[in-house]
């Protein structure tokens, strides 16, 4: 294999990242035609499109290409599953710099494809062009398999509000790692790559979620996104929300609030729903609030008192 | 408005730009969830996913957003119906700069929207993140209304091969620009904004068609992609290939072989389909030659001798 993807160029790095992957019976038609085909059997596709940038959201020096690929398809894969549906595709626009060495496109595309499997889907297509600043554009597909999507618009006052999934474990690992250290292993990892519960979305849909969203921007910030859709408030109980030994432990080491990695802390990508007051939940979906009348508060509050963290904004926010 | 869209903000510019779309029934949900939701009828969904970078694909001095947007959206969407498929849907992934004008965003967006609106398509969802490089990620659904896709690999010796739409007058437009001219404007404005027979898809899927593409790369070298999926050779009979008097003048002018621009001129984005011979095409389709068993000559000749004009290299092409 040449060294760099300039020496391979479009058509042979095209080549050695498809024949990487793996198929799906989903997958109708896959790479190598002007578009892919996939199965929609609910006769409604459910997608979306993330970016992520080199510097912005990840580095070459805090993850493998491999762990980036996982991360990628994770964010994109998880938002599917926030609908309630089943992933099912993902395809990948692919910008690269000339003097990147392949191998890191092909890790790239291995953690791309692994992930993808772990979700159920398979990547079927997507465009690779050279820029300076090595770029990915993920697109996931998904079917809902006759549940009605599950969105943010539906949260009712007196539903719980209740998570599957990690919280704050990625920003504890981002703390860790951007303060020179590489342990401890659990929260870098969690950060190097996320493990959304994807099953949880369609199960979630099934037991009655009456609003749904996966935890990207960070457990406050994205019940903000449900409650303003649904026009409700958001009340956690901060007594129900688990804050791991460990996490306390990094907490007092860096001088910092535990408890604001798992309200304000994103890219772990847990799922976080509401649920009509009766429903029954399975263990591992964790009851941390509930929802209520709008009021003069915040849209969300912890304890019925404002919360000051703020989400992400990818554009006042320094990197 | 404000100036800039680092002023403006992630969910400022997001808001703005959203605000400008338009829908059709096929969006279940649009823009603003975790998701989008579309319909898919046929219970298969056609999808292809399409990178422009500026200073690559596109030069601001060159082109307004607007046209930019409309180019963007053509490209992909020519790409479903070379399929044989109608365009339903297009996720947009978007990298601006902080200092980019909120103006030219929201050009870009009305051209991508219009470009929409002439396919039948709508905007349903998208990314919007900061970088140095204006970066377009467009990703495009479409539909099979019950046809099987017409891929690349089904050509036949013996099929007729045809096209309809635009042959070369982007490529001609482009060196008009080059050359630091503004016209003839009928040139310049087919490199500006493409006008792909999106209709022509799914009608050739109808007439029979057996191998279909969208000119993006070149005749030759698209042609070349259906020789090789089909391991057939195809000889184009250059008598059959207009060249409008006009293109004549400008070759004339540039000293270039006119015939270059209608063989090798991409991003027209006209629909090239292998035919049996007994199919009855409409005036609008132009045979241009035929399909021939493979042999040691190149996969697509012209009047039987080879062709020297080669395909896009992103990579080893010079910008």
């Amino acid at each position: 294999m040449k060294g760099t993807v300039g020496e391979l160029g479009e058509f042979g790095l095209i080549r050695e990242l498809t024949s990487r992957l793996t198929s799906t019976p989903a997958v109708r038609l896959g790479p190598g035609d002007d578009a892919a085909v996939v199965s929609a059997p609910d006769r409604r596709v459910v997608a979306s499109t993330d970016l992520l940038l080199e510097g912005r959201h990840f580095r070459r020096d805090w993850s493998t290409a491999y762990d980036v690929g996982r991360k990628a398809a994770a964010q994109n894969l998880a938002d599917i599953a926030a609908m309630g549906a089943v992933p099912t595709a993902l395809l990948l626009g692919l910008v690269v710099p000339a003097d990147l060495p392949v191998t890191w496109a092909t890790e790239l595309m291995d953690g791309i494809r692994d992930e993808c499997q772990v979700a159920g889907a398979a990547v079927v297509g997507g465009d690779v062009v050279r820029g300076d600043t090595i770029t990915l554009a993920v697109t996931a597909l998904g079917d809902l398999r006759n549940h009605d999507p599950v969105t943010r618009s539906g949260a009712q006052p007196g539903d719980v509000v209740a998570y599957t999934g990690w919280l704050g474990w990625s920003a504890a690992g981002h703390a860790v790692l951007s303060r020179g250290f590489r342990s401890p292993r659990a929260f870098v990892e969690a950060h190097r790559r996320p493990e959304p519960p994807y099953h949880a979305g369609p199960a979630a849909a099934g037991l009655g979620a009456t609003a749904m969203t996966d935890v990207s921007d960070g457990l406050v910030a994205d019940l903000g996104h449900i409650a303003e859709a649904s026009k409700v408030r958001i009340d956690l109980r901060s007594g129900l929300i688990d804050v791991p030994t460990q996490m306390d432990d990094i907490g007092q080491a860096v001088g910092v609030d535990p408890l604001q990695w798992v309200l304000s802390g994103g890219e772990d990508h847990a799922i976080v729903a509401t649920f009509p007051p009766d429903a029954k939940l399975p263990a591992r979906w964790k009851v941390i609030g509930e929802v209520l009348n709008p009021s003069a508060l915040p849209q969300v509050t912890v304890d019925g008192a404002p919360w000051t963290s703020t989400g992400w904004d990818h554009f006042g926010a320094q990197t």
